[in-house]
């Protein structure tokens, strides 16, 4: 291990460069890396990007509303088919029960339109879905063939305007009537009308309603119900309503609307019945006793859109840094001492703005596959005892904030990063960062969803301190969300061998290798649970409402540290992932675009290691400076190939300055100047003039 | 002064709350705040603000572009008609020479549609203001009247696809021909295109063209023509050519477009020669003998551009959260530990996502008024020596990124704060930081401007310690810009006390009050200069491209110096305009929002405190405690007064989640469980009846 030593003079890293004068410098195989980001199902993946590459499939940014929303309807036809739409459902309705192969070919959709791949998502990974999961054989049978052939578009009606992230609390009821063996479907209240819902505005015929169980006087909690909403003229049934929800600030091909019901009857049998019966009598049974419990499960199997955000998240970030990387590295500007303008990305600021967002990228897309294979061994049947759902869950809560709000950050920087060029449509980036806005607050606000990953971290750490204190706080913790989301077992051990840094954190070349880097990341995310803990201690003698207020007066401390523990995540998804690349070049070049993404997670919570006392005042200057001098400069000439790796063809960026376009009019200048300069018709500069009258004197 | 200590058994603030029980909590005079946040141009923004509640003049969101673009063309019909747009031209000409109150009206104009405010900005504030500064009393008669009064749309064409940050290397010639005494304006190549101009694609009938003025053989640098584009039939005239940019992420009611120029011939008199002429032999003078200064005092006269779009950021800033905490302070999710589901705004998370923004949006408001004084008092004349424009543009390259980047930020906070219904059109923000999104890259890339500033920092410092090796350093990053731009004095000073923290940094209550926040802001903006001053003195003994190496090396830490210091005259805004507030109850909430505002920025580099031994650790625990446990608290109950103060009818909201429907649906729905319960119909929930089961047993 080489030293991360300040020289004398300054703080610059005194440390030999890996690529010194002489040195080769390190290649990346690129065709086997983009193998590995294509991961396990690469085929899946290709046969999409296939499609995406179709003009037929792609957005038209020419189209108002209306006609974008028919065009993506017509997409989704296409899609069928294409017999793209079959991977996930049950043999026994001509389904594949390929689950992660499904997702991974839904998510390269957002490469054609984001519009696409949501609508996609809400006929087949939410409408369809919850058939699939919350309904039993006979549903099934009648109506998933229809969903999958798009003969029965259906709207997914749980959200309502009153109630989005606390889904238990939605207003609709559905109370059964024994006299005709009916549901009676009822919105009671404006709050209750089922809001944002895709395909409610146009192209629903049938929804799945989220309503309050009510049966012989009592409330069973949300269950789903298969509810018609339009007649085969489109019109809606007696009883439903609706509204259009409008223009929106993106995803504009998507007919998102509001329903409503007014004493609308559905047979008992339309109750999706998997995790709750009524029969005739009225009398309900669930093979799950705790109401709690229950609600969980039904939600959890609904997980697939937070994989599939998450995942269309890390394709749409490849994506706007594969363009801002390319631009980057023909546009010229100024000068810098020499006769050329100077290539953006050699600007270090350029490269803070993009590198660590690339390597980023790169941790995105590594937990990514992790998230998916966990996806699919549980809905495989291969894993999926509860430890594993639950699991299953926390990652989704985890990950699916950060890509999503990262993608967000990468797809503005990029922006940025182009100037004009990227506000221009036909250099996609603003577009597609207006889509993609909505994935940090749909399936699960990203706030609500991380709050959740702290609460499951709490309980573990109780689990782990069994102490009578530790156990109030577990009853507490439980109390505070509804007891089957948290108070598990299984959540991804943390590193069991943290010990006290206080000394060697000063040691020289410290932070450089894979271990401590490890144990920084994960030491200051127990630092942290265990903090809160501390503090949340009394909350077991207090009043309800008194723990409540506890706990809100820590609220935001909780999420920055469900925040860290989810990139620490990525930062180990990451290294499993180079650490398995046995190609020399690939697995450097690797090696420090993962430093740079730890590093990078460490700059920006420094004050923390520093009074933590994890980092000296020393080591802590000491990563900025490596950052900038050491893994920039490192990592510059590889840019390219990393994006390159990602395997967009143009017909996937279709980003005008992503052609190579500005590196044939930067040639085009030169040449025109140079010929000037050649027949001696270039003006002479008045500042030279007057550089050589003053030399004259 | 009270003390900030923590409490032994946690890191809380121990201190006793300034609205413990039985005070009197302070209340603000929100009629008061808002006059003095409207300020010295008061008027000006009434009567804007009075035509942007009109919807005629608003934004259609329904409308494509095409639609779009027609619709905006009328509205500046309309502001023309309103005579709304002459403050700023010469009475000579009809016009009233009120350039503060030029500006202060044509900023609020984005409370009605960006699209109209930048468009206006391109009419009167460019392409008119460039005739009425660059050129002379014959063109201002020539042209003006019809300029102002819209018989004459024109284009300012400076940008090039090419060269948008270093407009002096543009590539577009005109070449004085003595022969027919004219200039020949030409577009060598794609790269010298001007691009993305307003009024380029349809609107425009002449241009003023910006390029390199070529006369006996000389270039004597950038220079401004005027030159026709269309005839009467909207038709090219010859030589003329273009291209419409086509959609954009946002300002769709604005025609941006390309233009070039095939040997196009104009009058030598179509020069713009306030600041340089040539006379009919092909001679050139200039009242500036410098082509640098030459150049930097052109452009510094277009300086109003920068300050429009830092007011309109501060205005939809205002427009965002008062949408956004309007919303919060109604709407309620999860149940609190009481009967009542929580406001989101009494969530900590929330109070932590908005308030901070809250005291930004303040203090851009109020660095804006002294921004906007000292533009009108360089532009009036009353305070316009070579200093007063030097500190113009220094602050115009300080402000404008900080609060346009703010801007979007906060737009995009509230948007997800919002959830979905901020995602909606009917609700704005989506679509407001989509036309903003602009804003940080044009009239001056932002990480560009940064830069300019950090090089005046720099010269300013080396100029404050006049050494042997400061001299050097001056020389050195005077020739890193054009030398006009930088090593100039007048930049405001940095407080001449600034003293060593390292014990006081230490005492107990240190850092509350005003003269400690300046202190700990003002020395690390000193200290940051200082050391990157330090690194790069061995810059002026190396070579050329050896000393621009070494300066790219340390870009990053200038843009970040830069930063702190617009951070800096923002707080010190903000603090004088608290300081000018008699009304105690305002001042009391307006120090604490000052102070949000300062701990916040703190907070943000409190790494750097510690490490440079200015905090101590506690000390910089106790930091984000006193945020949360203490500002927070106390500025909450204010949240809505504060955005009151901004004074914007519903005309200017037009957001459906501010006008108090979220309260009106909440009381409806707790009504309707109110009267069930009343009238024994409510079901008894599931869990309930478990628990009266495991009672019974």
């Amino acid at each position: 291990m080489t030293t991360l030593d300040a020289s004398p003079a300054s703080t610059h890293v005194a440390e030999t460069p890996a690529t010194a004068p002489g040195d080769a410098a390190p290649e990346i195989d690129v065709a086997a890396l983009g193998e590995l980001l294509l991961g396990r199902w690469a085929d899946a993946r290709r046969a999409s990007r296939a499609m995406a590459a179709k003009p037929e499939m792609q957005r038209d940014p020419s189209l108002g509303m209306d006609a974008h929303r028919e065009r993506v309807l017509g997409q989704l036809k296409l899609l069928v088919d294409e017999g793209a739409v079959h991977r996930a459902f049950p043999k026994s309705v001509g389904g594949q029960e390929d689950n992660g192969g499904n997702i991974a070919g839904f998510e390269e959709l957002v490469l054609a339109d984001p519009s696409l791949q949501i609508k996609s998502g809400v006929q087949w990974g939410l409408f369809a879905a919850a058939i699939q999961h919350l309904g039993t054989e006979q549903h099934h049978q009648q109506w998933l063939p229809d969903a999958m052939s798009l003969e029965l578009p259906g709207a997914f009606a749980m959200t309502e305007t009153g109630h989005g992230s606390d889904v238990s609390a939605v207003g609709t009821t559905a109370t059964y009537d024994s006299a005709t063996d009916e549901w009676v479907i009822h919105t009671p209240f404006r709050a209750a009308w089922k809001d944002y819902l895709g395909n409610a505005a146009l192209h629903g015929k049938a929804a799945v309603v989220f309503a309050q169980l009510i049966t012989r006087g009592v409330n069973h909690g949300v269950h789903a119900f298969f509810v018609p909403i339009r007649d085969d003229q489109g019109a809606f049934v007696p009883g439903v309503g609706g509204e259009d929800d409008g223009l929106k600030g993106g995803l504009n091909g998507i007919d998102n609307g509001r329903l409503h019901f007014t004493n609308v009857r559905v047979p008992r049998t339309n109750l999706l019945n998997r995790y709750g019966n009524v029969d005739e009598h009225g009398v309900y049974t669930s093979p799950i006793a705790s109401p709690g419990r229950r609600f969980f499960t039904m939600l959890g199997t609904l997980v697939q859109g937070r994989v599939s955000l998450d995942g269309a998240a890390v394709v749409a970030s490849k994506l706007a840094l594969t363009i801002a990387l390319r631009y980057g590295s023909e546009r010229r500007q100024f000068g810098g001492g020499g006769d050329d303008e100077v290539v953006l990305l050699d600007y270090q600021r350029h490269q803070r703005r993009l590198l660590p967002r690339l390597a980023q990228t790169y941790a995105m897309s590594f937990a990514h596959e992790v998230f998916l294979d966990k996806f699919d061994a549980v809905f495989s049947g291969a894993a999926d005892t509860d430890a594993d759902r639950e699991d299953l869950e926390t990652l989704a809560a985890a990950l699916k904030p950060l890509s999503t709000w990262a993608a967000l950050d990468i797809l503005q920087e990029a922006r940025e990063a182009c100037g004009g060029q990227g506000f221009l449509a036909e250099n996609r980036l603003a577009q597609l960062r207006a889509d993609l806005d909505i994935y940090v607050t749909f399936e699960g606000d990203n706030n609500v969803l991380l709050q959740l990953v702290a609460k499951r971290l709490l309980s573990d750490y109780s689990k782990k301190f069994a102490s009578a204190d530790a156990g109030a706080l577990a009853h507490f913790v439980a109390g505070q969300v509804e007891e089957a989301a948290v108070n598990r077992s299984g959540l991804r051990r943390l590193a069991q061998s943290v010990v006290d840094f206080g000394s060697t954190a000063r040691s020289i070349g410290y932070v450089r290798d894979t271990a401590s880097q490890r144990q920084l990341l994960t030491d200051r995310v127990e630092t942290m649970v265990e903090e809160i803990a501390g503090k949340l201690r009394p909350a077991s003698k207090l009043s309800k409402s008194d723990a409540a207020a506890l706990f809100n007066r820590h609220q935001n401390a909780l999420i920055e540290t469900a925040h860290a523990h989810a990139e620490l995540l990525q930062w180990e998804a990451f290294t499993d992932a180079v650490e398995g690349i046995e190609h020399e070049g690939t697995r450097q070049v690797l090696t420090w675009l993962r430093d740079l993404f730890g590093f990078t997670m460490i700059e920006k919570n420094l004050a923390w290691y520093v009074i933590h006392g994890r980092l000296s005042d020393h080591r802590a200057l000491a990563i900025t400076d490596y950052i900038d001098d050491r893994l920039l400069p490192r990592l510059r000439p590889h840019a390219l190939a990393l994006t390159e790796a990602f395997g967009l063809a143009p017909e996937h960026l279709r980003a005008e300055i992503a052609t190579g376009v500005e590196h044939e009019r930067q040639e085009e200048a030169r040449a025109y100047y140079a010929d000037l300069r050649d027949r001696g018709l270039a003006p002479i500069d008045e500042k030279d003039l007057i550089a050589a009258k003053k030399a004259r004197r």
